[in-house]
């Protein structure tokens, strides 16, 4: 049996689990992440957790698990350089410029001789969803993950695209309304700025302020509470999430002309609204705008939920990336 | 000196032609398509155009020039089943339903034993501006051609990427507006119905029928009389190009962002109204909204003009598509 780590470096927590060669995560860990202590400080507590993973997996199995681990993984946010291990700048870690990150925690890992790898957050999750998930068994896939801002990852014969300069994928940014609503990256009319989290409660927001029908208050909103509203028969809400997923099959329908795929796996928080309420939106748009060949691709929602980052990052170590 | 052939396979003309490896053609050759004799008539007339080639060639330079022919490469409109020599429909040739066209060539070629490739006429047209034009040194490319229609292709680590289905590159069917004008392939706001030819004179007819002034006349207007008008410095078209680049700029924002290409190669005959009536409106746009880093993609004009065809489907024998 082989073994690999997955990491998954976000700005509030570290998580780290231990994977199987087939796909079963276990030894689950999760520490505070505390961006304020700086990358050094992060770089040793994840290479604690390494090797907390490490000895929990060798107390559970009484076996020499450390032989077997064949690399570790890790995702996390912003612009990484492809193959260097450098985090070029991310938003969560304020001031980080080209960090070296990799280098920082094999320097801590007390002559652990695992090799390291390292990916985008959002490209770790399709990688998880590719290998463990909703991607099995297909060569070309995009995925999209609804949450606080729009990821992407674009998968070309089963690898992760990266593009001339690491930001192939900006999925999100795919412009839908070319007048439309401002984006958080300055453009006008991107996906993000109609199925982002802050967006789509601006957008109730508007609709109640003006006068628009609803049981929904415009204080406190979340994307939760307006599919709950949704799901309660409240139309507005339900109109919310029609239009998100209207906007959504227009990108769909752009990407699947540009790029051919066989599947667009959705995954995120706000994917959970699910079949009725965003799906089913998605997938009528899309199917009434692609030409005939392209609409053949799938539109199914992510399967692996909140371990698709952990899964996905221990799967680095298995792909020539 | 390596030889190879390249056949443009056009509803009106078929053109043929000798290139050399170095991006030299020579030998070119126009006879008439003749689209009602059907797809045999059609294989046995560009077998003997490509021994024609070949005559004209070895007469030239009293070379046994046959020897040293390494392929022939054939681009042709339509879904091209890449691989496989099939066309599983076109257009251009109404009826044709998976013609094994490189079969029929072949059983026509008299025992000339020289490898047969195909190609949609839009992916051998990068391919040639690829090898031999714009394109030159750089990995990852996008290219659009503005002319009936608007089409497009994708290269990626300098191969021409074809997608699941055999229909990645249709650039000219990213949406821009997503309520706006009814496209041929019947989605509403594709870039090709503000950017195809009949769309620009159809915006344009509209805006006149609507009195806005201008020197043009609603009857017998192309792009070629609108262009001419807008370096006149008729106000009206000059606004109907740089809508028009607005709208590819829009495009090209989604692709930067999905794509992160280095270069976008402009061709078709809609690009030769050039740098002030349509280029500079399409970067101002771009760069309005694209983000930071894939905003360095720059975006020029095709190089190769009406040969890039030619020189494309001559660069087929040599690139493992």
């Amino acid at each position: 049996m082989q073994y690999s780590i997955g990491i998954d470096l976000g700005g509030t927590d570290i998580k780290a689990g231990l994977l199987t060669a087939d796909g079963k995560l276990s030894c689950r860990i999760v520490v505070s992440t505390r961006v304020n202590e700086g990358a050094k400080a992060i770089a040793a507590r994840i290479a604690q957790t390494i090797q907390q993973v490490i000895k929990t997996a060798e107390s559970d199995r009484s076996d020499d698990i450390r032989q077997k681990i064949i690399g570790i993984g890790l995702g996390a946010p912003g612009l990484i350089i492809a193959g260097s291990g450098i985090i070029h700048f991310s938003p969560n870690f304020p001031g980080w410029t080209d960090i070296p990150l990799l280098n920082y925690i094999s320097a801590e890992l007390d002559g652990l001789s695992i090799p390291l790898y390292i990916d985008n957050d959002v490209n770790v999750m399709v990688l998880g969803e590719l290998h463990h998930g909703a991607g099995i068994g297909y060569e070309n896939v995009v995925a999209l993950t609804l949450g606080t801002g729009v990821g992407g990852g674009v998968v070309i014969n089963r690898k992760v695209y990266h593009g001339s300069w690491n930001t192939a994928g900006e999925l999100g940014h795919t412009v839908v309304q070319p007048n439309g609503r401002q984006c958080g990256c300055g453009n006008h009319g991107c996906l993000e700025a109609y199925a982002g989290a802050r967006h789509i409660v601006e957008r109730t927001q508007q609709q109640i302020t003006e006068g628009q029908k609803t049981c929904l208050k415009p204080q406190g909103l979340t994307p939760k509470r307006i599919a709950q509203a949704a799901s309660a028969g409240d139309a507005l809400a339900q109109e919310i999430f029609s239009e998100t997923g209207r906007y959504i099959g227009v990108a769909l329908t752009s990407i699947a002309h540009i790029l051919n795929p066989q599947i667009a796996i959705i995954g995120g928080g706000i994917a959970a609204a699910g079949e009725a309420l965003l799906f089913q939106h998605i997938r009528s748009e899309f199917a009434k705008r692609a030409m005939d060949i392209p609409r053949k691709m799938e539109i199914v929602p992510a399967k692996l939920g909140n371990n698709a980052g952990l899964v996905g990052a221990a799967m680095l170590p298995y792909t020539d990336q």
